[in-house]
Order: structure tokens, then sequence, then C-alpha cells
């Protein structure tokens, strides 16, 4: 095989063929292929796309770079979610024991930060104690006993997509469907999750703030799950307002914990409860209802397993930032806009976000809002709370957050937005 | 400045400023950029082109990777031609010596073969003692007493181009037409010439199969010769059959000096006189009659001089290949097709071309025609000899000849082809 070949068929709009697309995958991974030659030919897709049925190879290929996971004899039915990334997105920390005391297995390989958006490991890593990486062994013990893991992903876990995701992070090719829906679903699948929901952002402060894109990556994702035998359903979801109240490490632990006590900001638990459904209904357990295990404190109890089985102390306080500064109102009226990109760089330079992978997080830092749309405000009354642990991070957040708010007169007409825009399912 | 903003937003269809252009080359050129990162950039410019202005500074900045040479005090005007590469292409030799004749100076930095079509430096050293490698000195010394000089580009000249074309050679960026413009312009401005001719060529034994494309690309060129003050005209040539009846270095050699001497196949003699009015009306010479000067011999002498000149014999015996094969007629009739990419590649196969760079080519190799479209053969007659240092390279050399020749009924109607389709003018 002749990668330039390879490279021409692509860029001249021909569909790869299965041997062709193994033997790329495969020697890239192994490093028998040009850095140079792969992003030439990640920058052809990017131009000239692929079809469902080479996507589908593409994506067999990048599983098969690594192990495939699975759970025999847990007991119960595996399910997952993946959100595409949002502000404020801290839903698998309160949708992960809910579904695990309805009876189901939640195996979840979670990420990092990068960026604006923030990372369910980091916030985890909050919590005194709590340790991201664990072996396969005792996921498999936690997924039977607790019901619930959240970890990080070993580097056994589809090695081609880690190795090509660095590619694409320093080439302009990140933002092409058939990249995005084969880097998610490729480690997706490869987890060894029997059922998937898809939870895909739209809107500004989402990596997609096209409603069209989004559908065509929902659909696509869809598709490449059902292929590989994974029943998948994705939502899209609005990331125009952040989700919530916070938007940093702990600050959304804390928030996750009122949701799962039975409280918490209402976007929060509509949006964890809809999800709950959907991976109940997709791995056969459609009959429960997840609202239950709130009421009758069984999901918080399940948390607090789940973070002790990982060496948290889901009791001790978590940390909090050294400076505080607070924004206030600059009218009277009812707030018809947050800028959910605004809240997330502003949270990401106050330290909640890290610039460069090796960079650390602050576990303190982040935004607290204090109203969201649609909530009447006074002139003069607090919108944020800002948390840091370095005084000069404030001048740069809050820069972020300059006409991140829009006021507008209580007797203009508003209405609440969607927060579930559509469903795609197979 | 940020190499991936750039790559994204060239992707995206967006021109880059002169600051950007300038520090893409200059940055790349010194190893800033990441081979990776600038392949991302060449593919992204195969799909999304660049603007006429774009490119200018494009190749302004690949001249400005190096030095720009300039001929002071040689007391003729500067002229240059360039040939985008065909099949049995000797042009260069014959021409050199009649324009330099007429009273222009030929500063030809020229290149060596690749694939199937022949280097001019490849033809030249076939004759012993000459060398393609000489000072900046003694080419200006040599203009200035011979009034011609063919020979390799040295390192300081247009060293991005060096660079990008060894990329684009492994990432299939080659075919894009601001490429290919800009790295044949980018040598041939700042070798240093005043007036410059290109001759494009178009069909099968051509880069360019297509007459649009090689025009755009002949516009191109013309443009950005014109925007850094080289008067440059383009003709489209065919390159359907080969030019002459030789295609091998020796053989070329042998031909280009019975044209010289007055003889020669009619194409090749067309086709350097025309381009000789053309080099020297650019250069302000359209009183003289190049024919004159071989009429005169005045052509002849200067070959002699210049060959001399570079350390060559013009009286030694020109290196012939140990075996020859014969290929006759299979059928009575008129010649009508004969396929320049098959002759091309059969002459390679015999051991004219290479490979790879570092091969090393066989002087005598090649394939030498005895019958060229509209000439009417019988059946038996001996259409090619081919000749090779090593019987074993016959069989696949004859494969490529397979099909390569049409002949016809005498009675059926035949028109000869244009060799020159067409001028494009600044």
């Amino acid at each position: 095989m002749d990668v330039v070949d390879i490279i021409r068929a692509k860029r001249d709009g021909n569909a790869l063929s299965d041997r062709e697309i193994d033997w790329v995958i495969a020697a890239y991974t192994d490093g028998d292929i040009a850095e140079e030659q792969m992003s030439a030919l990640l920058m052809a897709i990017f131009f000239t796309g692929m079809k469902q049925q080479e996507l589908n190879r593409w994506t067999a290929a990048m599983i098969a770079s690594g192990e495939r996971m699975s759970f025999p004899g847990i007991g119960r039915p595996t399910t997952d979610k993946h959100s595409t990334g949002g502000v404020g997105d801290k839903i698998t920390l309160p949708l992960a024991p809910i579904v695990a005391a309805c009876g189901a297995a939640v195996p979840q390989l979670s990420g990092r930060g990068l960026g604006h958006t923030g990372g369910t490991l980091d916030k985890l890593e909050s919590i005194p104690g709590w340790r991201a990486s664990i072996s396969n062994a005792e996921m498999l013990a936690q997924l039977r006993d607790v019901g619930a893991v959240v970890c990080a992903a070993g580097a056994g876990l589809a090695p081609a997509d880690r190795k090509l995701y660095a590619l694409r992070d320093v080439t302009a090719t990140v933002e092409s469907i058939p990249l995005i829906a084969s880097s998610i679903m490729s480690k997706k699948i490869a987890e060894g999750t029997s059922a998937l929901v898809l939870d895909v952002k739209v809107g500004v402060g989402a990596f997609m703030k096209d409603l069209n894109r989004a559908r065509e990556l929902a659909r696509t994702m869809v598709g490449l799950g059902s292929a590989h035998g994974v029943t998948t359903v994705a939502l899209l979801t609005a990331m125009d307002t952040p989700l919530g109240l916070t938007a940093g490490n702990a600050l959304e632990v804390a928030e996750s914990l009122e949701v799962l006590a039975g409280g918490g900001p209402a976007d929060v638990v509509e949006l964890t409860l809809t999800l709950a459904r959907e991976m109940l209904a997709a791995c056969g357990l459609a009959g429960k209802d997840p609202a239950d295990t709130i009421a009758d404190g069984s999901a918080l109890d399940c948390w607090n397993r789940m973070i002790r089985a990982q060496g948290g102390d889901p009791a001790a306080a978590l940390p909090r930032a050294r400076s505080q500064e607070e924004v206030t109102a600059s009218a009277s009226g009812r707030v018809v806009r947050l800028d959910a990109l605004a809240v997330g760089v502003a949270a990401w330079r106050l330290g909640a976000g890290r610039a460069r992978k090796e960079d650390p997080v602050s576990f303190g830092a982040g935004v607290q809002m204090h109203a969201k749309p649609g909530d009447v405000v006074t002139a003069g009354q607090v919108l944020f709370t800002l948390h840091a642990d370095e005084d000069t991070r404030f001048a740069r957040a809050l820069e972020a957050l300059a006409g991140a708010v829009d006021i507008a007169a209580v007797d203009m007409p508003w209405s609440k937005p969607q927060l579930v825009i559509e469903r795609v399912g197979a």
C-alpha cells in the first residue's frame, strides 16, 4: 500500500476500501505513516467527507487499534452517556448514580477539560482523595457492586484516537463531522457499553453552533453506534446559556449534590432526568422512574459509594478558592440572555480550566451565577460571584463577561427556550 | 502568530494577509512550523486556492527565503525558458545556444528528471566531462562570454521551495495550480532573468492533461512573473506524442546537435524556433531571426563554447547503451497515434530516468522512434529501437509500449495536430 495514493484518492473524493482503511489506521498507530502524511489525509477528509460505510470501517479500525472492554457477569445491563461538551455541564455527576440506583451499570470513561468547557474528571478530582485512574479489575468490581464508575480511559483504549486527536488539534482538522464522530464513538464503543445516549450540545457555548451540523453529527454517531451493535440515541440540547448556576470544578460538584438531595437548578434536574430515562430505556429498564431514586435517597447513597470506591471522601469539605469578586447588574429588568461561551471563558481564565494539557486546574475556581434567563433582577444586585486563587485572574475574567448578560424591560415578551431540542433515534 | 489559526483561515476559504504569508514561509523554512502543520495548510490550499494577490506574496516570500540573483554588467539582455515537462523535450539544448547566438543571455537553472519526463541536467551530463554545478562567479562570466548557461540551482535559491516540494511530493499536494505556479516561478524569478517564456505542456504525456487547467496554470504564472517585474509569456503546446524521435539522455543530445547542424525532426525545429522568437521578443531583441544562427553556424559554435565552459568535450563520442532491441509495426498503414506517456514510461524503465531522487540514470538508455504520427509504415518495419544497459530491462519497457501506437488505413482522413495551441501574454 502507498499512503500517497490513499491521500490522493481521498483528496479526489473517492471512498477508501476496507483494506486501505485498516492499513492506514494500523500503520499510523504503529508510526509507519508520517505525521505530515496523516495530517494531509485528515485535511482531505475535512473537505471530501466519508460515506457512512467507510466511516464505520474507519471507526472499527480505530477500535481495533486497542482493546475492546466487556463486562461479563456483572448482572446489570450497561448504559452510558456522552456529552459533546458545554459550560456548566455537570450532568454526568448526578446522572451516573441515579441510573445505577435504577439497576443499570454505567461504565463511563471520561476526559479532562481543555478550553472553555470543563472536564468531568477535573470536577470529581476536587473531591479529596478521589482518583480517576483505576484498573480494569477494579472497574469490573465497582460496576458489579456499585453500578457506576467514572474514570480515566486507560492507554490501551483506542490508541489510534489519542494519536489522531493530538494531530488534529495542531493541524486545524478538529472540526470535521466524520473525524469528530469516529473519535467519540471509537472510545465509547471500545469502552464496552451496550447502550449509549449522546447529548449533542448546540449553541454559542457548544462546539457545534449550528443546529444542522449538530443534527448531522448526531445522526452520524447514532449510525456508528448501531453499526457496532451498541443501542444508540442522541438528544440535541441547548447550550446558549450555562447549565445550572455554576461553572467550575468544586462548584459543580456541590450543585450536583444539591440535585441528588432533591434540590438544584431546574434545568440541571430536567436534563439529568431526561437523559436518565433515555439511558434506562436504551438498556431495557424503561419501567424505572429515575426521579424515585432522588426521592428515596438511593441515588445519593449510590454517589457516596461510587466516590468512596475510588478513594474519595464524600463527606469532606470541597475546596474553596482563596478570593471572591462580585459582578452586579447594571440595570433592572429581566435577564433575557446569559452567554454560555462568556461564562465558560471566564471560568477558564479564573483557573477552572487549562490552556495546555499539562497545566493543573484550580478546584475552587469558577463562576457562580445568581440569575438565569427569565429571572427578574434589580440594578446593583449581584449577578455573578467569581472565585479564583489569585486576585490577578479577575481582570481577564471580567473582560470575558463584558456584554455577557442582556437585561430587558419586564413587560417585554419573553419565552423560555427549549432545553431538549430534538431526539435522534436509530 | 499561531499557525493553527492560519491553517483554519485558509481551510475556511479566507485569504491570508501579507504578514501571515511572510511569517508562514519564513518559519517553515527555518523549521519553526512542523511538517504536519505545513502539509495540512498545503492540502487546505489545494482545496480553497489562493487569490492572485495572495499568491504574489506567497511567491515573493519563497523568493525572499533565499538569494535573488542578478547579472549586472554582462552587456546582454537576459531571457529564459521553462517547460513544465514532457517526453523527448530536449528543446532547452538547441534553444539556449540559438538565443545566445542572437545576442541575449540565457541564465537557465535547470533540474533533473523524476518519473517519466527527463531532466535537462541528466541529458547534458551524458556529455563526457560536463558538470552541472558551477559557482555564481563562473555563471556570471559564462553569461558574459558565451551568453548561455544551463546549470543546477544552488542551495541558496528559494530554499522554501525545496522544502515545500519535498513535502508536497509525499502528501499528494503536488497537483495544485497555485502551488505549482509558485514553485516554478519562485525559482525562475530568483534566478534573475528579466524575461521568461513558459512552455506549458498539455496532453497525455504532460503533467496537465486538460487544456483548461493548463491555461489556468499559464495565466497564473504569467501573472506572477509580471507582478515581480519579469516580462513573461506562456505558450500552451501539445504533449500527446513525444517531441522529436528520441527519449533518453545521450539520444536527445545527439538529436539536439542535428537541429543545431540544420537538420533534426521538424517538430523539434518548429518549437525551438517559436520559443526562441518569443524569448528574443520578450527581452527586446525582436529583430533577430533565430533560424539565421543555425544557417550560419553561430548557434552550434555557441553550443560548443557553452559545453566547454562547463568542462564538457563537445567532440567526444556520446555514451551508447550496451543492448538494443527492436519493435516492429504489426500492420501497414499510417501512424495516427504515438502515446507520449507510454514512450516516457518505457524510456524511464530502460534506465533513462530515476524512480527516486538518489538513483543514477543510464546515459545511453532510451527509446528511438522511427515513425511519428502522419508517417506511413509497412508491417514488420522497425518502429522503435530500445536502448538499455541491461537486457532485463526490455520486458517491462515493452509492456509500457503495448498499445502505444495506432496504425490506420492510409485512405482514412488524418490531419496533423497543432504543436503550439495557444499563446498567453501578460
